[in-house]
């Protein structure tokens, strides 16, 4: 049987390997544009960060073997041509015609199985300037080589980054926290990770950013990115300019599925990507297709999309390979989990956001946001934020986001969901779910069942949470009707307490002895440090027959950590 | 409603707590033997390392208030009787009498619900000294504290700990790291974590232990506890005598189901526990139980065990309170899911291992291990090693567990495989799992995925596992059947291949061109750092007629991990 494979990358290499391990007869030909194969693209990131030195490192396997023609053939038994171009693919005679772009020279590789994958291109917005020398996207070794020499040569002394998305804000630390530049971040949504995590969480890493001192202008609109002679001087946006002598675009993806659509192979007009079943074949069953070229299935929405992520590429992989070789392996699709290291946090989540969920017409989403100690109180470290998202008719779960210290907790949680997801869970499921307990690690109840439990309670209209957006907005405007509770500690409340006059102490020990004192003709707003207290609380007001009561949601812990002025 | 529990440290006070929140007219006595209540039992060995310095962290909420009966009368609304025990129930009359500690007097109770929360004692081998000063258990804070005051004292210089589960290697770990004493470990069992782990986890943790300077004797037969004039002098053996000024009794616990079953309610004759139904509730439907006194399903097995684990206990009183309120919450049962801290090392795991799976009628069970970098490998740290426990026949997962550096990955992986195990997933299941990707946290295929592909690839007869232990044997007895084929590179190999006359370097890289060279009359042992590139190189074997090949099992990594002279 003879196999071709267009891409070398992840997808590629990694269906080349199985099969030929599953079918070493197989004779396979696997072909890229570039002379760099089989790097691991996700860690480029931390060449420019210097915790990966040699950009070699990207290419060597767990062994130290560096992923070279030469290996592939040798160890693996397969061939790669690089430099060489998949120009046409011609379905009746099944052959690819290729180009060796050194030479010029044009041939045939015929097939039996052909397996597309031929990856993602950065995609550059149409600003004026997005040309400049200085200009660069991340998206492969040339980029990564390129953009480090600079930093090496001392020629970057403020850096900038278009887009707050996964390479946007790991890039943001490379050049802020190893090269201790002066970075500026522009991103065109509200928040940073749009359509990944929910704004609340948002304003925490905005303001952990900006106390690390990177500039951060979020609703950017960005009108031309600046030149002179020829070079990048900075990026003018409605507002403003901002001086830079190297700007990274990171505003996203899209799918290199030219060559199929020539073919004649069915593309999605919508996302854009190569349409393949569960077995990972295009709508020509001897052709398939895998990683970032490819759309998938959402398995919360149900909707199709491109996913663009390495180890969904090296999982198609492997299913190509095992089905190819007369297997039946499927990929039923993606529920989103991703995690990125930003500076001393974790940040990772899974499912949809609230935002994207209501969009996605899930109108009765809501999210269910607890805070906690990382491990049991006496092993105390910061504060981590677990975000559940999930519908308030049906207690469907339908994402989940978290926010810790670097390295400890959020991988697990992530882990924990993403596994389950595809069992569309509900608020009760992730109640009963068992997850190991020990204080060095985690509190009696982890952070999950705290964060489901809060839903539940929502949805039994046990307690009634409010923002705080509402809260300071309230309180800047003096409103007569607002009463916040502080239910701390007089010790916790004296600061707040002496600063405004609707912000009264009520100490959560003892106060269901004393609420008949309060007023019934006010909002009651119940702060305490995380909500516990609060909710507590909240339970004797509607005991007592108060109905105008909520609980601050994320109490001071999480103002504090955007940064607000409140203590 | 009137509602009596007796106990009050995590279940029982978690009901009341709960319970309260949800029906706040509840009347709510909880009585308890000890004046330490509602205390964090899992973190005693952390009291006696010295992590937590004060024993009322242990008692803290996270806000810092001391749960004494005044905390539970003033914030919760809750009636706590200390040194009180429940001495009878009547269930006709629906009372408890109760017996005041201090003063000998005695009370009854009125009840409308009872809960029983008596958890479980430490269970005392009937060994001779077992009663000498010196010899301790650690079940409670009164232990916890006499055990600290000799530590501080200077009086243990040679403590030594009988059983090595969880407490056994916890406590260990305070003895020998934090007071750096030398410290002896005995375990009846051939291994670390009986019934837990398999034997090769065990292998790495007794040999890290050793290196950490315990000493360990497994196998250990105790005659008896010596003591003089009436203290503890040490520990005779079959074998040996181990001198010890401390002795703790780690060996397991039984759960306190006498009130319950000289009440009638159903006790289990093979576990010893309480029978509940999954709402909770004892053969009395007005009596519910929890924690460490009730038995549950081990779901896996479908059969009824003890799980004494204080994060069960907690959920069992968040379900019986919700059930007492009116509601419907149930407990389905117990994956078994466990993470420790010891030394520098995370021990979790859930399900079946190997042994108990077999013994529970898996009789086709197998594991699959799997070792990796915990991170992507230019993130390199440590090693760690998963081991999947699955039915060879149906793929069925049994179980996992998995060591790794404090505080990786182990408790992601746990995790995640404990929130699908209730629902029975396959090898297939595995191997779809979307786990989150970026190389500071782990490699594009998570360890996982990695497991389960071994596991699959085993069930279609791609490879051919072999133990070290067979394979070392055979290499000690100059087996001539036997020959080593090490796939590393020659510089890996040199010193085996110089040691051992069958232990040839035959390099991964150009290995397929010259396997005709290999004899096909001789048991060919595939070896290489952990399994990657002996599995490639068996797949070639295959492919020219090879039916006599195969991996060896962990590759050196495993080996020098237990400590063989294996390099």
């Amino acid at each position: 049987m003879k196999v071709v494979i267009i891409g070398a990358v992840a997808c590629g290499t990694k269906t080349a390997c199985r099969l030929k391990r599953l079918r070493p007869d197989t004779e396979i030909v696997v072909i890229d544009k570039d002379e760099y194969i089989s790097y691991g693209g996700c860690g480029m990131p931390y060449y420019l960060t210097g915790d990966v030195s040699d950009i070699d490192e990207l290419r060597r396997t767990g062994f130290e073997a560096l992923r070279t023609p030469k290996f592939f053939y040798e160890a693996k038994g397969f061939e790669v041509l690089t430099r060489v171009e998949a120009t046409e693919i011609d379905r009746k005679k099944k052959r690819v015609k290729i180009k060796y772009l050194d030479t010029g020279k044009t041939d045939y590789l015929e097939y039996d199985k052909l397996v597309i994958a031929t990856g993602s291109t950065p995609k550059k917005p149409p600003f004026p300037g997005v040309d400049l020398d200085g200009v660069f996207t991340l998206s492969n070794l040339h980029d990564a080589i390129k953009i480090k020499e600079r930093l090496v040569a001392g020629k970057v002394k403020n850096p900038l980054v278009i887009g707050a998305g996964f390479i946007g804000l790991e890039v943001v630390e490379s050049f802020g926290e190893s090269w201790e530049l002066p970075v500026t971040l522009l991103e065109y949504f509200p928040q940073v990770l749009p359509r990944l995590i929910d704004k609340e969480l948002s304003r925490i890493i905005v303001n952990r950013l900006r106390e690390k001192g990177v500039q951060i202008k979020l609703n950017a609109r960005i009108k031309e990115i600046v030149g002179e002679n020829g070079k990048v001087k900075g990026v003018r946006t409605e507002d403003g300019f901002y001086p830079a002598d190297l700007v990274l675009l990171a505003t996203g993806v899209r799918p290199n599925s030219e060559l199929a659509k020539k073919a004649g192979l069915l593309v999605s007009p919508f996302t854009g990507g190569i349409v393949v079943n569960e077995r990972m074949q295009t709508s020509d069953p001897d052709i398939y297709a895998g990683g970032d070229c490819v759309e998938v299935t959402h398995l919360v929405t149900g909707k199709r999309m491109v996913m663009p992520q390495g180890s969904l590429a090296n999982r198609q992989g492997r299913v190509i390979a095992t089905n190819i070789a007369g297997g039946h392996a499927r990929f039923k699709g993606t529920v989103g989990a991703f995690i990125l290291k930003c500076y001393d946090m974790a940040i990772g989540g899974c499912g949809l956001c609230l935002e994207t969920a209501k969009a996605e017409g899930f109108t009765h989403a809501r999210n269910a946001l607890n805070i906690q100690h990382e491990r049991a109180h006496f092993f105390s470290i910061r504060c981590s934020y677990y975000n559940l998202i999930y519908d308030f008719k049906t207690g469907r779960v339908l994402g989940f986001q978290s926010i810790g210290p670097f390295t400890d907790g959020t991988l697990a949680r992530v882990h924990a969901i993403s596994s389950i997801l595809p069992y569309k869970p509900h608020i009760e499921d992730l109640i009963e779910l068992e997850l190991a307990y020990s204080p060095p690690f985690n509190s009696a109840l982890d952070p999950i069942h705290n964060a489901a439990h809060i839903a539940e309670n929502t949805m039994y209209g046990r307690v009634k949470f409010i923002s705080w957006d509402e809260v300071l907005q309230r309180l800047k405007n003096k409103d007569p009707e607002l009463l916040i509770l502080d239910v701390r500690t007089p010790e916790e409340a004296k600061e707040m307490v002496k600063r405004y006059e609707n912000w009264i102490n009520f100490p959560y020990e003892g106060a269901r002895f004393r609420i008949k004192e309060l007023p019934k003709d006010k909002d009651l707003m119940l702060v305490c440090s995380v909500g516990t207290r609060a909710y507590e609380v909240y339970r004797w007001l509607e005991a007592e027959g108060y109905t105008r009561a909520w609980v601050v949601e994320g109490g001071v812990a999480l103002v504090r950590d955007w940064g607000e002025d409140i203590k």
